[in-house]
């Protein structure tokens, strides 16, 4: 019904232009798209390698430490306050503690802030560095949450590419060339999201190094910390904080396989004060302020979760991955049409390339998991949504048996659509 | 250290302009403020009649039915992945039967969408309606995180008065006046905050055909929802949205004292879909999709929280807010400079005016809260802040031991300040 004509009103309110944009670019929007495809009357499983969320499998299920802290705290029924917007202290504290612990670096509690996962992270700082003019470097491929972020807080950003035949290494002349005046921070995702990859400490203090040459910050996004299980071990970027401003990105959602929980942190590795002098942490603060704050009872769980962790908990988890990581780099290098560059280390992702030529009626990355979806209930996420058309990202953090039934579904898919020779 | 000298670097990275100015505004920062003049050698505890919350204190814990809900959702181990940007359709479906109860008019859980408090649903409905040359109307007084977050986002706003001499209704004649043909929106509290007063349904009604007559949607605020123990019932503004659109926020936060759990709503009551046709509905959905997400264990908790919480329990904490105004205005009645004009009868404030004629070295209110503090460690919030300079927003909402106390020291501090005759 119109509603001028019914009402007689003119309304006279519209939405914001910039959000429709950056919604489109999140995994979570290309995943609802590609999941409208699964047959109403699909009588199998879903299986889900498409995110990079294992919480739902059982051999995935976190540590009961965890579990007893938010008990803990909330039958305390001390920390049902509001907080100051940087997190309760004693979390901020902890958190630092953690950060501290696996490099001898000492952090202080007042370069920690809590956050609503790392997701709200990537809001402060993307927010915090939006100036009209200025630009931003991104990986390529990377993580879509950045360039959404970006698109809504109309911040230019470019790509530099990572070298899938160098173990997703930066192209460090690429990354100088797309630098300009303006550019003011780079992204960087170590263990690496999408590519499975665990940078080397001599790699690391390059890039460091090159930021500094371009006198721009490092956004080390280290969602996927610790989770490095094959030759190199998971350097933090903050030991380079004495070259360039890092400020690490980091979260309980994978390490401990709660993303739901919604709780993560931002650290500034600064020495030398340059955030401060240039207005950067009180910006952050301010911002703080004015966001929505991280659950008190899971800031309250913080302390508790990250001291008390047994280290069985985490080998295991890494044993899983690992395990997980050689079933899907050894399922798919089976599979005609599809290439798996480097085998993944760390994070719970590889990137596949397709070989478009070798299937049929399938155009391109999109048009393969649409078709996957609706052919076989497996979700797999296109890599041109994270910067690599017609590559795909897979998730090989799952129970073995629904990633291996995932694997012969996607393996029978590529069978049935193989050109005809 | 000069960074310039010390590492030859030019670091071109620059803080985003209008946060400073959007936090400066929040009644967090302001608080902070005052409370940086506590003497660091009082021995008396502090008296916190600034803020919205009384969880701190025993009389106002929240029910058991709410810890247990929470506790049943972590140890289900259910609910610790990713879940939709607007929230786990349980969630929503449990508050929009909890919504539709009260008056009899069934919502959609559709029409529901789970943010991370309140303070995060203001976040997403000003976001949305942030166009270049719009502007939205807030009252007087009322609460800034309106203003900070219209701030941050370039939304223009203006002020619409709430007439004390009349209930703190609103002024009709001044609300269409400052509209023009560039205001989209206006906010309404109701319970009030920071006045506590609860409007009458013939007021309400009148202010959605205003709305109505300027094409404006009506931001209904109701996150003091059922905090209304006078004369007048709460009623849901959402009732008029045939008239106008009405968009309700909403939150666990102050019904149950848990302001830190940070689990809030929106809700639409739009029946001719005017919101939809004009794009509001889909930029909500694509904003969600961006932003932090509510913590999946709170959200789960939500359903068990809204349908077994004892009417007891309301009861009891209605009870104890009658009181603790009754306390509050009685004893405000006794200080010769302070006026309350109009008694409270709902949510956790009063709103009253300062004669500072009979005040010797107050030269307004800001000064009155800082000394204030620094002599009575006894906490007001300035109600230049919220828009009336000279005004003073005093919290009822805590131990009666507390109040009366914290009552007493203001008695004092302002005898203290009287001028001699």
């Amino acid at each position: 019904m119109d509603s001028k004509v019914k009402s007689g009103a003119k309304w006279k309110f519209k939405a914001k232009d910039s959000v429709k944009k950056a919604s489109g670019c999140t995994i979570r929007s290309i995943l609802t798209t590609i999941n409208a495809n699964i047959k109403a009357d699909e009588s199998r499983g879903i299986i889900r390698l498409g995110h990079g969320d294992p919480s739902a499998f059982p051999s995935f299920r976190t540590t009961s430490v965890a579990e007893d802290a938010v008990v803990d705290a909330v039958r305390s029924a001390k920390f049902n306050s509001y907080n100051p917007g940087t997190g309760i202290l004693q979390a901020r504290r902890s958190i630092a503690e953690y950060l501290s612990h696996d490099v001898q670096l000492e952090i202080s509690p007042d370069d920690v802030y809590v956050t609503a996962g790392a997701k709200q992270a990537i809001d402060v700082i993307i927010t915090v560095l939006s100036r009209p003019g200025a630009n931003i470097l991104f990986p390529r491929p990377g993580y879509p949450m950045y360039a959404a972020r970006a698109t809504f807080s109309e911040l230019d950003f470019r790509y530099f590419n990572l070298l899938p035949e160098q173990a997703w290494e930066v192209d460090l002349d690429n990354l100088e060339a797309v630098a300009d005046d303006n550019t003011v921070a780079m992204v960087l995702i170590n263990p690496g999201n999408p590519c499975g990859n665990v940078y080397r400490y001599d790699h690391l203090k390059l890039i460091a190094e090159t930021a500094r040459k371009l006198g721009i910050l490092v956004i080390a996004d280290e969602a996927y910390g610790h989770l490095a299980f094959g030759k190199n071990p998971f350097v933090p970027m903050r030991v380079f904080g004495e070259i360039a401003p890092i400020v690490t990105l980091g979260s309980l959602s994978k390490r401990w396989m709660v993303p739901g929980w919604a709780l993560g942190w931002m650290s500034i590795s600064d020495p030398n004060g340059i955030l401060l002098e240039h207005g950067i942490i009180d910006c952050i603060k301010n911002y703080l302020n004015i966001v929505s704050d991280p659950s008190s009872l899971i800031q309250a769980a913080t302390s508790q979760i990250l001291k008390q962790t047994p280290d069985e908990f985490y080998s295991r988890a890494l044993n899983l991955f690992r395990e997980a990581a050689d079933i899907c780099y050894d399922k798919l290098s089976e599979i005609p049409c599809i290439t798996c560059p480097y085998k993944p280390e760390g994070s719970m992702f590889l990137m596949v390339e397709l070989d478009l030529s070798l299937l049929e009626d399938i155009k391109d990355d999109m048009e393969f998991c649409i078709k996957l979806a609706r052919e076989e209930a497996t979700i797999l996420l296109p890599g041109s949504c994270l910067g690599l058309k017609n590559w795909l990202r897979v998730t090989f953090a799952a129970e073995f048996s629904s990633l291996v039934d995932g694997l012969e579904r996607i393996k029978d898919f590529c069978l049935r659509h193989s050109k005809r020779q």
